[in-house]
């Protein structure tokens, strides 16, 4: 588990990222910030940092921060019952966006599985996002991004 | 309806807002921004600039510059059959946005209907956002904005 001071060096370290982009925070969206560490204590590796502007029952909006070689590991948004699994589309403001999908097999990914995690990761599929371009996935699709 | 020259104008000048606040936006983007004049032909007082950067069957998210003075007029988005109307969320990127929805009318509400239109502004209930506040408003509620 992060502790109290993992967690607010990731805040404003998340903050500082933010303002290099001009996005505008509510103070109390900065004291909020989301720190993600999967429960793996590994953050500088295995981590997100998020901003929820919105949660509804019907859609959600976050500013994401992923730090360099900081990687969101592999997941899907199935459907549950009647529910349909989430549909994500990611856009990128700063830096550069290594995402990963299904499909074919990218021969030389700029990404690395964290080590000792390589078995966790299966989808290869490189997409590259600058700022400005987006990507939409559909529900359930394997996804890891990292940047 | 919209001169050529009228959209270039108005899309060069949405470009400029929004790069002042840091969004980058891909060369196809900026060729494609939305501009609504609502078949009025006042655009400087009624009209809206929009770029989509989704919009699914379950999803849409749309930067929208709004130049000073400029309104988007009262409407609503009601449910259609099964089809839920559409909730909204507006966050304040930069300027003060001046929201009006159903409510407790504003005494000395900052915006003013544009001119000759004023029959059609029923709604008077004032909520301003600044950068980094937000207001999301459910479907079917009668709403407008003003810079």
């Amino acid at each position: 588990m992060l502790t109290r001071e993992q967690l607010m060096y990731a805040q404003v370290r998340a903050c500082e990222y933010l303002d290099r982009v001009g996005i505008v925070l509510a103070a109390e969206e900065s004291n909020n910030i989301e720190v993600a560490d999967f429960g793996l204590d590994e953050l500088e590796t295995t981590g997100l940092e998020l901003v929820v502007y919105v949660n509804t029952e019907r859609v959600c909006a976050k500013e994401l921060v992923l730090f360099p070689h900081q990687t969101c590991p592999e997941h899907r948004h199935p459907s549950i019952g009647e529910v349909p699994g989430k549909e994500e589309t990611f856009r990128c403001r700063w830096g550069t966006v290594y995402l990963y999908v299904e499909g074919e097999v990218t021969p030389y990914p700029a990404a690395q599985a964290p080590k000792g995690r390589e078995h966790t990761y299966t989808v290869w599929h490189e997409v590259v996002l600058r700022p400005g371009e987006q990507h939409t996935i559909p529900p359930n699709t394997l996804l890891l991004f990292d940047k």
